[in-house]
């Protein structure tokens, strides 16, 4: 095991009505900047219920934060944090707006060119406190002091990250997942289960305790997907467990001491930015073949992941790792996703340019750096 | 799930080495009291290592801290903090020393007869900062806000604890197992099994993410302790793997909306001050006892223990049931204990004395009270 610091103070509400547990916890006097997406909110009544437990603040309302967020929006916001005073955020949304109210907070504590510190990764020394009201449970943002962030403008899209952009507390309320459409759970279930194989799926080095943590998230997903994709409501056991796995995704307890790859989420940010496809989507797409490129170098852990998670003990190494392989690609079928390229008209000339993108900043990924950009393209053209 | 709310804020410095980290994470300027127990930390080069990591801090140090920290010994801490206005408490020990040090941050900031904040449970309303450097992998105190204290006085035992007590860091050094008897690791590894299995033999009601982490852990425990028990010096792997786990017996990922039962605890702690037992021992004593007598009410969530963490799938449901509480018991047996009260001539009176002392409290003990002493007679009665 490879020597680690590990840190998670973010304060988890949880449960029904939790929302007006808000009052209590931000600092009386705060002037709020409370920052939402499209609308969705203003329908299920969160929007109604955020207003209330915030009666006495000065609020400030941010709207229209877009899924994958835009620096050019955002610095809307950061505009109206340094005019209006702003000393505390409160992000009522989805990863989008919570990365987003991330970005802001960062930003808004920034003198310079606030995009420098996406493009140049400069150090965040310092950040307004945020805090966040989750209503779409997929990238766990809520958990974790890290963001993306998009530049529609230059179609870029990096991740960003500081300890200071831990949200102070997140309202995790199942009840927001009644009225979620099917096509937002099917992207945070395949969002959560890539987050997990990125941080797990990669070497054998006996990460016992996060290898068993990892597991027991995937063979959760696999069996919440079937009732959560199921038509209708889900019921509220079922939605408070997803959430909850969700958030264990990607809230660090999974990766103490372990190799982690990224890949998959770096390729898939690169067909974000240049073809506009969801994210969860995109891992959906590329994950099955980063398994099957990388199956020499991935060999002993796939077989472990095939016999805890999946159950495959019968035939050769070799058959059962094609076995998980298409297992695993069957399992984001089945949840809903369209796996190839072609079907959503994505061709070479994609793949050529994101290929040549990490050419250009020679930038190998991956565990230990295996994953060139040769592969990269190997990798996307098994997807077409 | 029940709702809940959750917090861990500790930093966690995880490796071979850490130790000399502990001078950026204390406050300039601080003035330490440094704890410690019997002495085993000058031999094993643990208290050079710290003693030099403090290097330009006024540091007090107060050893001698016993194995189930006394009131009488903690409360002469407490003078020495107020007396020489200590403002850092820096645990180096095991579970007894953290433990222990949580009272004198508590009691150093409480002006009335601190034994009021353990027997009456008072509100702890200010306490000194702590970390800790844990050298004993069992009680997860390093990664908690709670503790047990014992007054030998009047033959009790009690828990306390508060947010205030969080461990603002905590070293966790691998190493430091390489040099412990090996009964102390046998009373770690069965103290932090029977901390999962009171957080998760209790009922079914859906807790999907709390049960994959417990089983989790229970399985490590089981692959990892003959490795550790064998004669030798376990490898650092093992004993990284090892120490991780122990962390996550107690620091509260695996109670998250969960049911909980601590009724063992409860009764072992009895044990240890009516007859002074080691902690572990009371607990692998007891726990076979309590599957037993409690089967009925845990039937469903013993049998899926007996499934997923022993594999026990063959049978009727009574007989699953017989096969993993004998397993279980078989355990710790293996692990090295000694479960029967009359093995540490231990006998009817001691029972007596403890089946009164929950009556007279009017104490039911686990998961929704179901314990009543009635069945605390049965359970140590069938461990005569």
């Amino acid at each position: 095991m490879k020597n680690f610091e590990f840190i998670n103070p973010v304060k988890l509400l949880f449960g029904d009505g939790q929302i007006a547990k808000i009052f209590n916890e931000i600092p009386t006097n705060s002037k709020v900047l409370m920052t939402y997406g499209g609308g969705s909110i203003r329908k299920n009544g969160v929007y109604d219920q955020v207003i209330k437990a915030l009666e006495g603040f000065d609020v400030v309302e941010f709207g229209g934060i877009e899924a994958n967020p835009d620096y050019s929006t955002l610095i809307k916001a950061v505009k109206i944090c340094k005019e209006n005073k702003i000393d505390y955020i409160l992000a009522v949304g989805g990863g989008s707006i919570i990365d987003g109210s991330k970005f802001i907070a960062a930003a808004a504590k920034f003198d310079g060119d606030a995009w420098d510190l996406i493009v140049k990764q400069l150090p965040i020394e310092d950040a307004l406190p945020l805090a966040s009201v989750l209503t779409l449970p997929a990238t766990a943002s809520e958990m974790n002091s890290g963001g993306v962030i998009s530049r529609r403008e230059t179609k870029e899209k990096y991740p960003f990250g500081s300890p200071l952009l831990f949200p102070k507390f997140s309202v995790l309320d199942p009840t927001v997942i009644y009225s979620l459409p099917k096509k937002q759970i099917m992207n945070g279930i395949v969002d959560t289960y890539i987050h997990i194989v990125e941080q797990y799926l990669t070497t054998t080095d006996h990460y016992m305790v996060t290898d068993r943590l990892a597991e027991g998230v995937l063979k959760n997903l696999i069996e919440l997907s079937s009732t959560l994709m199921a038509d209708g409501t889900p019921d509220y056991d079922t939605c408070a467990n997803y959430m909850l796995t969700a958030t264990m995704g990607l809230n660090g307890w999974t990766s103490m001491g372990a190799t982690a790859d990224w890949a998959t989420h770096m390729i898939g940010h690169e067909l974000t930015a240049l073809a506009g496809l969801d994210h969860g989507l995109t891992l959906a797409i590329v994950y099955p073949a980063t398994m099957k490129v990388m199956r020499k170098e991935k060999h002993a852990k796939i077989l472990q992941y095939a016999e805890r998670v999946w159950n495959i003990t019968e035939g050769s190494e070799d058959e059962r790792i094609d076995a998980v392989i298409a297992k695993t690609e069957e399992f984001f079928i089945q949840v809903g996703m369209k796996v190839r390229l072609s079907d959503h008209a994505v061709g070479q000339d994609v793949i050529d340019t994101i290929v040549e993108r990490f050419e250009e900043r020679n930038q190998n990924l991956g565990e230990g750096g295996i994953v060139t950009p040769a592969h990269v393209r190997m990798i996307l053209e098994d997807r077409l």
